[in-house]
């Protein structure tokens, strides 16, 4: 009898979850598994703002799949996903394709721009490996030519950061602790760098509480973070950002940097495939498989839940991507062994914790508001939490944060 | 009785040899000492090529000034020259003007680029510490910026250097060992980079041993580098260079970086001083003094020396520098004891050593051929020596080479 043929597409936090855990729970005889990612490496997206901002080497956010996979029972397959055939069981990959009886689509999520001109241009993202550390060079490449200049250009140290939501606020976290490090190395004087966050919404960090919002954006202001909230980009340049405050005429914010993290859409990969979809988003059943495709398991960024206590989709995060993995799995060998009622996915918060550098951040956990040290330890612990559900104590101790007194 | 005041311009070799020699010559109550520099710290022109390939700091080729001149006899003044006004015996600073009873030009040297179109603009320098800091970062920009790339331009990844003198080859020895880390830290494929250098001349290193040249030449290649000899640069533009042998027509090399280390002038301050020079170098008297100015001195690379044996000046050096300071010192400590008979300088041509990277060399000492690691030690011998003429066993200490074994 032939064995069920299991495709796994994306090793992010869901696409691996569900990796590590089909390989618990179902023996080699029972599926032949096929782990698909671009590269050899899965990295922690929330670790992306440390290695952007310069703050820790993208080394240490990143490790190898194979470290992680069992070998005996999944195969893994190094190439980037083109377009699933869904209506022929197959994925059209760079290098070849392959056919599946179940597809889990973890591919993650893409930068949404919002049509903003000159943004997907000029402006760099905190989105994976390739573009933090060269957002990071970017930096550095600025200090060091502004000393090169016989005419200085102040602009050259003004960094923009677009969004004042999660990724925005943890990426200023740790740039106004990297800046003193970066006036140093590159003998620049710190009062000639500007940092600026720019934010349509009315509020950083829409739908945190507002204590710790107040928190957060007084000790970013004390660390030198001139907010503009309120405000649109409405163009990215070369030479920087136009924005503007409801109807006024846009201004132009000359900087060296601009940064997006204002916004996550699904993978264009689901609007290429055919699925129906908002925002590269697919609204998926209870059991996380795709409506009218009983074989299409859909998680993580391009997958839409809806939080029915607010009738609003949950944000998508890495604890949300990893649940739904562990359900994912659970579902598939459940298919496997022919049976067909299916878990429902449901989301357990746990709380969110969202750094503010090094020593400092702000969270709500277990239903508790929580501030500076004691909210640092925090997200250390739940960073290290993703390591432990995906590679066990072993990559807790090679990859893990301790320096969390 | 006022005492006379000495201004010395410039704190490289040879105006900071001047300076603390002459703080030890001269009492406090004898002349007043002036040291005027662009920086606060001194840097090691010789260990410019490490700190541009990237495998030393660039704080290790710096140390602050005000850790060995003696601020009890030296006043520091941190200043740009703008003009010297020799017959109002002044000199114009960005920030002031000093006046002078006698004057010590050691400014230093400029890239001369011979008129190709584009150098200034387009290529990289190994002048001082900003320029190879920029150097530095600009080759790690353009490794980051390749793995963003959708279509990878390979040519991001290809270094021209310009000119296999001196400081072009010891900089390629450098790059070579160098190039492994960067594709290591980018993520690169070590075979897209490739290494050219371009010399007009008909040979490696001129007036070096051939039997060395060849040595080195050899090591280089084997370590990846493409000599293109008796090749002249004709223009360097933002994509790379064009090259021509002899009359050919000029051919495109597209390169991501340019490095010109093909040639040293005098500084221009000397010429827009009304000073008679060659390429901004001035023939000095055996007394290091300008014809016609018994109180203006001039060291290092704005001077111009003859060697006897060819008839042909000898290369500016930091050994030739160094070696002028402590005769200025000497002179200059007669002229203010009102003794006219001033000493004549000599160079004692000690050897060469040029590195080819952390544990090879070439070189000449006391008249004998060394190569590998016995040249890489006496490399490192020379390096610490220069430190310990000017600063001391505790200079050498503080930022001497000990990885020697």
């Amino acid at each position: 009898m032939r064995k069920p043929k299991i495709v796994i597409l994306g090793a992010g936090y869901g696409g691996l979850m569900t990796t590590v855990r089909l390989q618990k729970h179902l023996g080699v005889n029972e599926a032949d598994i096929v782990l698909v990612n671009k590269n050899d490496y899965h990295y922690e997206t929330t670790w992306l703002h440390e290695a952007s901002a310069g703050t820790l080497h993208h080394d240490k956010v990143r490790y190898d799949i194979r470290d992680v996979i069992d070998r005996s029972k999944v195969d893994f397959v190094q190439s980037t996903v083109v377009e699933i055939k869904k209506d022929e069981k197959k994925v059209i990959l760079e290098n070849g394709e392959v056919e599946y009886d179940y597809l889990v689509i973890a591919l993650g999520g893409e930068p949404e721009t919002f049509g903003i001109k000159g943004l997907k241009e000029y402006a760099f993202g905190i989105t994976n490996v390739n573009s933090s550390r060269l957002l990071r060079e970017h930096m550095e490449y600025q200090f060091a030519t502004y000393n090169m200049e016989e005419e200085k250009d102040d602009t050259r140290l003004t960094i923009v950061v677009g969004g004042a939501g999660f990724t925005g606020i943890e990426f200023l976290g740790e740039l106004t602790n990297r800046v003193p490090e970066l006036c140093h190395e590159y003998d620049v004087d710190q009062h000639k760098v500007k940092i600026i966050c720019v934010e349509a919404a009315p509020t950083v960090l829409p739908g945190f509480d507002p204590e710790l919002v107040k928190y957060a954006v007084s000790q970013l202001e004390r660390k030198g973070v001139e907010f503009l909230i309120g405000t649109a980009i409405k163009e990215c340049t070369p030479e920087g950002i136009f924005v503007a405050k409801g109807e006024d005429e846009p201004r132009e914010i000359k900087a060296g940097t601009v940064v997006w993290a204002a916004g996550v859409r699904g993978n264009s990969v689901i609007e290429k495939s055919g699925f129906e979809a908002m925002r590269g988003r697919v609204k998926v059943q209870p059991d996380l498989r795709v409506p009218g495709f009983n074989d299409v398991f859909i998680l993580g960024d391009s997958s839409l839940v809806i939080n029915e206590e607010i009738n609003r989709p949950y944000p998508p995060t890495a604890q949300i991507a990893m649940q739904q993995g562990e359900v994912c799995a659970r579902n598939i060998a459940a298919l496997v062994r022919n049976k067909q009622d299916l878990e429902e996915f449901k989301f357990d918060n746990k709380g969110t914790v969202c750094s503010l550098g090094e020593d400092d951040a702000i969270g709500v956990v277990f239903g508790k508001k929580i501030t500076g040290a004691s909210a640092s330890f925090m997200k250390k612990v739940v960073d290290n939490r993703s390591l432990y559900m995906i590679g066990g104590a072993g990559l807790v101790l090679k990859k893990g944060k301790f320096n969390i007194f």
